[in-house]
């Protein structure tokens, strides 16, 4: 009788993994430190030892295991190939596989952007969709695409990579994205870019006094904060970073047809005020002629991987 | 023993109808006016009767048919519902249940453009790839999506409407789309759009010559025609075209990651040079780290719908 999955999401620094349900209870969730070094070669052994020692600590059988998800921070094909997850060290090879010969369980792994929004779907801002395209607002922006309930992965397993649409004219954007482009959603709409807009307001309005100028160590959420509050700077630099959202949300849901957005990651934080300014430009752009998708945030934070990578393991 | 299969492409004016066996020969295909008095309600029955004709007609008897494929011009979503076939005068019904209840046959129906894409991965311009974006540059500008080998039909049956996706900013498009946005790509990468960019580029340089300035009935093949033999300002006006839809494929690529993108319709005619104009300014636009997908031409014309309607029945 299969009771249990142990759901894993493998991230730079750490490892969290977490004692699920079938039915999609966390019964419990712990991190152990990933072991980057010589190629990233002892991470699934760990991950092996840790499903192990929890399992014998609580008396669980393998029997009674219906497998193990993972969550990857770099491309996974639907074979279970992973390419280059440069956080690890890892190359090219088949994870599943791998996973699966050490730990004598069944493995599904998938990238982590898409596992979130599966996690979402299960139990999270999303739940009860099953057309989900997931914006993460964080030191990037990644994103997560899940259409009739299944990862969307793409031929290279780079699908969703919503981060790196085109949202400005290369011409306009003076730098350049991570990616090696200009004009890039993830240019002003991760934290450093909303800084970013911050600076270049600043810059371009001398004369207009703002709580902004104050703060020597600004944060994304301090912008976010004082448009809140109010601040005249803060709001017109926020309404940027809404435009190019609700943009991008647009461009995604012409090609895809979901049924609902997310909103993730750090920047979600600011909630409400953020959703109701991505769904106005949102309607800016959006193709009318199909019923308005839902702009929503999510809601699992941290833990949406470890409940999207259990989840891979019911089909 | 399953031998043949019908592929039916319903248009607004006429019904194609193929007949294919399972491995993709057609072996005869011929048209039948669309009979869309009463909102349509003939066009099935005058489609089962055309079939069964050609059965008789052939010897073919029913258990040696795999079924009828449908491309329709609407929003069709997985179930076999349709949405308003607003050129068929159809309401929202199922049209695989009728027709199979009508013809005793098994039914698959699909978006006539994301079936032409199926049609050309089975035998045309991306024979033997599985992941493809389509692109047809006509009177509109329509797409199709194959990704694993399927269909994308989104949640509600319109996944894939490329030409609607924004390529330029609304404050900077004047004229309003059939969708009822600004600055949709078939604004500019339809035939009257290409014919309306022309227009603008012509008065903004009244005083370039130019062959288009001679020819009071226009068309986009004369403009392409134009930029081929090395006329500067169809040169000018191309690369627009040209640039637009690198834009739009390359927000297509990053969102789907495709092995593919097609190019058909009308406007595909041009050949080469609008690939090489198209492929120069995806590079400026797509997402540097994965592989670059391929842009070729579509090749069926409009045989596509029949041979992808048909492929819809192998599964």
């Amino acid at each position: 009788m299969k009771k249990y999955i142990f759901g894993v999401d493998v991230g730079g620094t750490s490892i969290k993994t977490g004692l699920l349900t079938t039915d999609g209870t966390l019964l419990e969730h712990w991190e152990i430190k990933t072991d980057t070094t010589q190629q990233g070669e002892h991470i699934l052994p760990d991950i092996c030892r840790t499903i192990e020692e929890k399992c014998s600590q609580r008396g669980i059988s393998k029997e009674e295991v219906l497998g193990i998800g993972l969550a990857v921070p770099g491309p996974v094909c639907e074979d279970g190939t992973i390419y280059h997850a440069a956080n690890l060290g890892w190359g090219i090879f088949n994870v599943e596989k791998t996973l699966a010969d050490l730990s004598h369980l069944p493995v599904k792994a998938g990238n982590d952007a898409n596992v979130a929004a599966l996690g979402e779907i299960w139990k999270g801002g999303a739940e009860g969709f099953s057309d989900v395209v997931m914006f993460t607002l964080g030191t990037g922006v990644g994103g997560g695409i899940v259409l009739g309930g299944k990862i969307l992965s793409g031929a290279n397993g780079a699908a969703g990579e919503v981060g790196h649409i085109p949202v400005q004219e290369p011409e306009n954007e003076p730098e350049t994205c991570g990616c090696g482009k200009r004009g890039c959603l993830e240019q002003y709409a991760s934290a450093p870019g909303l800084l970013r807009l911050t600076r270049r307001y600043l810059a371009a309005h001398p004369a207009e006094s703002s709580v902004l100028r104050e703060n020597a160590n600004l944060t994304a959420k301090d912008v976010l904060d004082a448009a809140k509050a109010g601040d005249s700077a803060a709001l017109a630099i926020t309404n940027q970073l809404y435009r190019y959202l609700g943009k991008a949300l647009a461009i995604a849901g012409v090609v895809l047809d979901p049924q609902c957005f997310l909103i993730g990651g750090g920047m979600s934080g600011a909630g409400e005020i953020l959703l109701q300014g991505v769904r106005n430009y949102y309607k800016l752009y959006a193709f009318p002629a199909v019923p308005n998708a839902q702009v929503r945030l999510a809601s699992l934070g941290n833990k949406a991987g470890m409940y999207g990578a259990a989840r891979m393991l019911l089909g």
